[in-house]
């Protein structure tokens, strides 16, 4: 998922054995998270990371672009699966349950909940764009996906809720309330509102889970 | 919903035709939601209101009490009307519908999205404990009715989907692609994701919106 870019020499060796960029990421992230945007300068990042506020700038052109890179490291990786799946020959309902579930595991994935990032107002800025960009693509196949399971006059309502499910687990890792079955079980939910039959469900699971497995 | 008390005189008249509270209110949802918590200071947001910083305090204890308040205003109404339909004698599936129908409707009101606040770290304060008592008061009711519906095995587990689907508004709230038909559309889909019936949605839909106006 991540890029491992050489990084520039550093002045204090890095203790967590991970890039200079990654230390910055990481440091920013918990910041971020669990200090505010608005509370938080690149000083305090750098300091964090262990780093120069120099090399943070090196890396980084600035706040809004460290908080840029940790969005678009919740969007990526889906929308490289999404595109990938869109290429398959599975049913629309297995490459859409393989969607949910990795988009979920993804924004459950890691210390932080960065996701958690997608509601700050300083995202409307055009500096945020680039993120806005890949989000809208990857809700474009799961548009496509429920549209081949449900039809085009009603795709779009079902993808925003099919969406919110997904996204929803974001509120919900605020509360703690995450285990190693909420993937599964939002992507079954997903299904759920688009009406496939319950009796299906056990086998698109399966074949989804294989799926992924594959990719 | 609003308790309007009568204010303490304030310097200058209100251009809003609001109580003195209600300004200050209405000037913070729009400061912390369109700048942000961190970069918002009490003094910005007396200024925003026409009113001086003392009689903000007079009010408010302080930044935090501000958005306590706004907070509150997201889930008390939600809880008066769970609370109010436990005693009612209209199926859980019913309950549960105009639950869902009138907390949407609660968290896409406003001129701002104050949902969008649940996600601020500062919400793990201390200061934010009646917050989360009201929050979990609203969930205790959802989950009774979700267990009336599922059974008691299940519940846990469905509480958190349809919980998800029903604040997954504030996220979506934030694109912009709220409608009138948003809530009932979120409702359906709880409905569908407990496994309820294709052809028993229309009426519980129905028999919940006239409900609702009864309430």
């Amino acid at each position: 998922m991540a890029s491992r870019r050489i990084g520039r020499p550093r002045s204090r060796a890095s203790t967590s054995g991970l890039s200079t960029e990654e230390d910055i990421l990481r440091a920013a992230a918990a910041l971020l998270c669990e200090v505010g945007y608005g509370s938080t300068s690149t000083y305090a990042i750098a300091e964090a990371a262990g780093v120069s506020q120099a090399s943070l700038y090196h890396y980084f052109g600035g706040k809004h672009a460290v908080l840029l890179a940790l969005l678009m490291r919740t969007v990526e990786p889906s929308v490289a699966v999404a595109t990938s799946l869109l290429g398959r020959v599975e049913s629309a309902e297995v490459r859409l349950w393989a969607l949910c579930a990795y988009d979920v595991r993804l924004l459950v994935s890691g210390e932080q909940n960065t996701g958690s990032l997608y509601l700050l107002p300083e995202l409307s800025d055009e500096k945020f764009a680039e993120f806005h960009v890949e989000r809208q693509r990857l809700a474009d196949v799961y548009a496509a996906l429920i549209a081949a399971v449900v039809g085009e006059a009603a795709a779009s309502d079902a993808s925003w809720l099919v969406f919110g499910l997904v996204e929803s687990v974001i509120l919900r890792r605020r509360t703690g309330a995450t285990g190693p079955d909420t993937a599964a079980q939002i992507a079954d939910a997903a299904l759920r509102v688009l009406g496939v039959a319950e009796e299906r469900i056990g086998d698109v699971r399966a074949e989804a889970e294989f799926l992924l497995q594959s990719l």
